[in-house]
């Protein structure tokens, strides 16, 4: 499945532990693509770019407070090398400069069309802050995204980091195959995915809904789209108003 | 800093791949609770309760469809084990049952409050799901709450465990320790957290913000909470709305 004629989508991760990759993204679907280059995962460790000899890569915050802060200019080093490699190994003409991804609470909620969209791209770099964050200056002097996977604080980018490049890589060409699975999955449609049974067709008592085994194509369409629409409405709100506002003005 | 007084914080992951685990939760913040007690993790691989010889788990979809649907039979069978070894580990008086999570797409989105609420309890339970998804009717027959981390599709429901229990993990008590960080993060107040700096003072030629290095606390308060609503306000118009309605009702 290797896709060999064009380049891999390429994944930095630049973070105080790199040990920490490829973790779970080196097993089952993503660990395969791996595997058959469909991508390629690089780590790059903050520390190296540290400038004492104590290897300091934060300091504390101005103004006070609780916690350490990661230094402007280490992390803007760290960057700087990630893109100016890219330049050096690659026409620059013709490389897209990769975006650069700050993994944040702050950040604009992850959603499947971002993950599509970086799927499309050249790859991506992603920025993990541990401790309270970073110098926001560096932030705002290297054009970063900051992207939040949800409402909700994790001891640093890197689980986020995990999870952002689990969710690209399963939509690169090649990575699920031919099956054509993931078109009607929560979120593609605007709906939430409908309910899945298989075999045994009675499990305590309870049987699989009559229409899915009836044969009858058109019904089970129908059946799953009223599903998605009741399991959207009943569980999403805020998904189910957007829906159906799509909806109108699409018709 | 082991709690060696009380029961350690019990995370029990169902899953096909159980490698994946600790991973990055082995590590730094969590790896450090987890080697000191504060927090215990155990994987249930989910193929050992297969009912046949060739060991499988999952069936084609009823009703037809891209992908494979894990057993009910299985599945069930699988927390049944997890459950029934709780109440005979343990006196069933005073054993909580852990809450059941299936980590899935269509679920209720992750808060930081139900992550607080989840570090209250005695711990978790995590089914996994893989490929299309698990039999409707065992999450129904299992009190199974469903969790989203947010609007996107991963590959399976490891990288999710994997970032919910590192939230969950780092506000266990004695985990951050005593420096008390975590109180204005984002969430925790409603609303986003203000930027941080650190050293060195000047950037290239971009200084910290004067009122951070003016000794003054009170100002550097104000100063902070005024980013803190502004950064809101402009990038998470849900969350402003949602803070300004629980203001009101404070009032």
């Amino acid at each position: 499945m290797a896709d060999t004629g064009s380049k891999s989508w390429a994944a930095t991760v630049l973070t105080l532990y790199p040990d920490m990759f490829p973790g779970s993204l080196g097993q089952s679907l993503a660990g395969k693509a791996l595997h058959d280059k469909i991508w390629a995962l690089e780590t790059v460790d903050i520390r190296d770019f540290a400038r004492d000899k104590h290897r300091n890569v934060d300091d504390t915050p101005a103004g006070g407070g609780a916690g350490m802060v990661m230094r402007a200019d280490v992390v803007g080093q760290a960057i700087d090398h990630v893109y100016d490699a890219d330049v050096s190994n690659d026409d620059p003409d013709k490389m897209d400069r990769r975006p650069l991804i700050y993994l944040s609470p702050r950040g604009k909620p992850l959603t499947q069309a971002r993950v599509r969209a970086l799927s499309e791209g050249p790859g991506v770099v992603l920025l993990c802050g541990r401790f309270e964050g970073v110098d926001e200056r560096v932030l705002e002097a290297r054009q970063v995204e900051e992207i939040s996977l949800g409402d909700y604080i994790l001891s640093g980018g890197e689980p986020a980091a995990l999870t952002l490049l689990d969710a690209v890589v399963r939509v690169l060409p090649g990575v699920m195959g031919k099956q054509a699975s993931g078109e009607d999955e929560s979120f593609e449609t605007g709906l939430l995915e409908y309910p899945h049974y298989t075999r045994p067709a009675i499990w305590e008592e309870q049987e699989i809904p009559a229409v899915l085994t009836s044969g009858n194509h058109k019904k089970v369409a129908e059946w799953r789209r009223a599903q998605s629409e009741e399991l959207t409405r009943a569980r999403r709100p805020d998904l189910w108003e957007k829906f159906c506002k799509e909806s109108r003005q699409t018709d």
